[in-house]
């Protein structure tokens, strides 16, 4: 068989069963040869930023891997942004570029780029058989790197002879390296300070944010006093009522250096030291307050839940932890605002649903208004890099079949990966997005204050205002094939929303808000 | 002054006056910046990828280079498709990227990306100034780099704090490198080949492709027998009645081995030697016939207008050009299809356009059924990356006020870069996009057949088919502000683009052709 097929065949047998795809011509064997592996579903995406976005949210919502098919260096450049996201969430993920031929290169053809220095932006490994026979080598290693912990965007570029070029034969699965497990003495460390009555704070993030480890993580917090906080932006945290209850730390550093205002010791389960999102003039990045001790529990490759129990059975054996009760909030009337889409979305939102938070400023309201909702998944922008909302929640209803997607998507952001629409009418995905219309990129308002700049003039105001002409999103979605409804009340926010949750298949809700800037 | 505004000042005082913005908080500096210096225009894009395509179309057409200002490796990420693009065009551009403040790095915060070594993919100038009083330098430096021949993309690196920080001054602009003159011993052996009487093909390409170059190049042809061919994907072609006609080597490999075929002596005029666009199984990627001798009459940074007409006054003295009559196809009547959209197109083309072609397989009709039209230029797709059309489109109109831009787009292509149309609403753009929408990856289909995969399965067929849902151009276009209009017959399209080449602003027509897969 050719290399193409042997590497399809590889992927499948490995677990690795859906490829979200935007290729071209030197991929043409490998799509070619998608219709001799039937485990394998193939997703068009319209723009490789989609692929790579819906891989990322396939990723977090299966805990395995998608392939990407992605064409050459420019189609990994269209990629790249949301990679550098789902490296950020440590997501596992096999990324398949194509390349031109290996005795091609020398001719510098049109398409012909550095395929592997754009490529180690994203993933450390990044290998590019020669020959059709290792090609399925490669993707068995990819496998195995992108699922060993914490999880690793692995890169395999595939050149279009070793592609079509026969003698290849699949290759049974390589076991992932496991998480290490933490040793005793580093618990008992960490158990020391967390019990040593000054204050201290306990940041979890990644693999510590599900259920298990946020059930250790409160008792931990209620038996000994330390707080509890999530990461700013997770790649998965489950809430909702009967999860414990999370605070993150907060996106602006002024409001995070007062969450952490006079802690002795900070602990990290799987989280990095409080940095400032953005450099900021005359103020400090490191958000470690002076004379912190910082201890790490567990790095990113350790078992992080198995640590954070472990501590908790030592310094609360026996307890149970807090969990919240079932509420919601009253569905809204009256004028729209960020808020009170958020109160709809916690009057109404369904039972085990994928939240994709990609709302920036508009979505402060929407974890307080969601908090006693039934469980559910809430997915962030973990890289900074706006553009995968949509894309992730079009790979996470691939990822997480059955259940709801509702993703929260600011306007600015909408517009740079809207294409994953028309994948999510075309696979007929649950995915209701709700795009909050403030006609502005509202955060860089904040920001341009933020930096020093507090009088603008008409130029720099000009590059935050998304007016003239005004986006129609509703015209947008329906010409992707997603039915779409424009809601400008509380009313009409809450019957769209109970509309489109009601009905199978994606739906679009223009939610026009007071406009920022 | 601050270094973001010694940056913006020594670029308008080098003549770069327009700016393609996406920006984000760690560029709030230049955006506040921008008042202060009221030559600079700056151009929202809704996504970096429109940014830079535009600064590619307005290169082409102003022959001089505007700037992008791009957020981070992400942004730049968002944007490398259309940079490399502009770089197989040799526009020049200086890109801005923004970055963290130098003392920010080593947080590792989540933005934080190697953003040189994806320059590097698209420019060989990258510098990365680390204080204010250097940015101004820089920025001086970047351009006269882009502007010397052939021209390039030259990327500056904007770390938050030299950006922020005072203590600048404007830097007076730096003379670029001129064109060299072609010796008059390679202008004599080149001479001596053309005139062997053995068969000769004359290839030009880039900054040959102007009118006087091709009035030299015909003449050469005339007078000698030589062939003369452009091409394949010329950044700019001037062409139409009164401009010596120019056929371009063919984007098929079997086509072009035919025109190629028996040839003795190949003349390269800033162009390279043949190759294929891809390679494929059993075939040659070099185009070159064996035997044929290969003469470099102008590298890319040479004065090839001044070489081929020294090289016409030796063979072809005194001599004038053939130039082409006007004519026009008369307007199509009857079931659309992708040849009467270039009836259409050839019956109205106004004076002084700017086609920007990216119809790929649609297009083939296009430039036959304009050959006769008044003078043109005629822009492509060099680099093979697309999402190069609307964001081209908008940024020529940008560069050549006052000349109407026609965008021929494929249906798959358009859904790259689609935001485009949204700039070209807030800038009231003379742009008039039409939509090949057939419905499919048509040109992968063909290809598909090509690499040798004749009988492809039903998975690797829905891979090239658009429909499923349809996309409706008409509501997309008019969801970013452009009126657009179906056409289904030669009629409507006829109407249609009377319509929109006669009312001011940006228009879509969505030309539904027969489904291609």
């Amino acid at each position: 068989m050719n290399g193409a097929r042997a590497l399809i065949r590889t992927l499948a047998d490995a677990g690795v069963d859906t490829c979200f795809a935007n290729p071209g011509t030197s991929e043409m064997h490998f799509v070619a040869a998608l219709d001799d592996v039937p485990e394998m579903r193939a997703v068009l995406a319209l723009f490789e930023g989609v692929a790579t976005g819906a891989a990322d949210g396939y990723a977090r919502m299966a805990d395995r891997p998608a392939a990407t098919l992605l064409h050459l260096g420019s189609g990994l450049g269209n990629g790249l942004a949301n990679l550098h996201n789902a490296r950020r969430a440590a997501s596992p993920m096999v990324n398949v570029v194509g390349d031109h031929a290996t005795y091609h290169a020398r001719y510098d053809a049109p398409l012909q780029s550095d395929i592997a220095t754009v490529a180690r932006n994203v993933s450390s490994w990044v290998v590019r058989p020669q020959t059709p026979s290792g090609v399925a080598r490669a993707a068995a290693e990819a496998v195995a790197v992108a699922t060993s912990p914490p999880g690793e965007v692995a890169t395999l570029i595939l050149p279009a002879d070793a592609s079509w070029g026969d003698g290849a034969t699949p290759v049974a699965p390589i076991e992932p390296t496991p998480a290490r497990d933490v040793p005793d003495d580093v618990v008992a460390t960490v158990a020391d300070a967390v019990s040593s009555g000054e204050k201290t704070i306990v940041l979890c993030g990644g693999s510590a944010l599900r259920t298990d480890g946020l059930r250790a993580a409160n008792r931990i917090g209620n038996a000994t006093g330390a707080t509890v906080l999530g990461e700013t932006f997770p790649a998965r945290l489950q809430r909702g009522a009967g999860v414990p209850a999370l605070d993150r730390l907060a996106y602006l550093a002024e409001f995070a250096a007062m969450q952490l205002e006079g802690a002795r010791h900070l602990v990290l389960v799987d989280a990095k030291a409080p940095a400032s999102f953005f450099a900021y003039p005359d103020k400090a990045s490191d958000l470690v307050p002076s004379g912190c001790a910082v201890h790490i529990l567990a790095h990113a490759t350790d078992d992080a839940i198995g640590a954070l129990e472990a501590l908790a059975d030592r310094v609360a054996p026996g307890t149970d932890p807090v969990l919240p009760e079932p509420s919601r909030p009253s569905a809204p009337t009256g004028e729209l605002t960020a808020e009170s889409v958020a109160q709809a979305l916690g009057a109404l939102m369904p039972d085990d649903c994928v939240v994709v938070d990609e709302s920036n400023t508009s979505g402060l309201w929407a974890p307080g208004a969601t908090a006693g909702c039934p469980p559910h998944d809430w997915l962030t922008l973990t890289g900074g890099a706006i553009g995968m909302g949509m894309p992730m929640a079009t790979g996470a209803a691939v990822g997480a079949p059955g259940r709801p997607v509702i993703n929260l998507e600011a306007d600015g952001s909408a517009m740079y990966t809207l294409q994953a629409l028309w994948t999510q009418a075309r696979e007929e995905l649950d995915v209701t997005t709700i795009v909050f219309s403030n006609s502005s990129y509202a955060v860089l308002d904040l920001e341009l204050s933020r930096v020093g700049a507090s009088d603008p003039g008409p130029k720099a105001r000009s590059m935050l205002d998304l007016t003239r002409p005004d986006l129609d999103f509703v015209a947008l979605s329906e010409g992707c094939g997603v039915p779409a409804t424009r809601a400008s009340t509380g009313e009409e926010m809450t019957a769209a929303l109970r509309h489109a949750l009601s009905d199978p298949g994606p739906h679009l809700i223009d939610a026009v808000i007071p406009r920022a800037v």
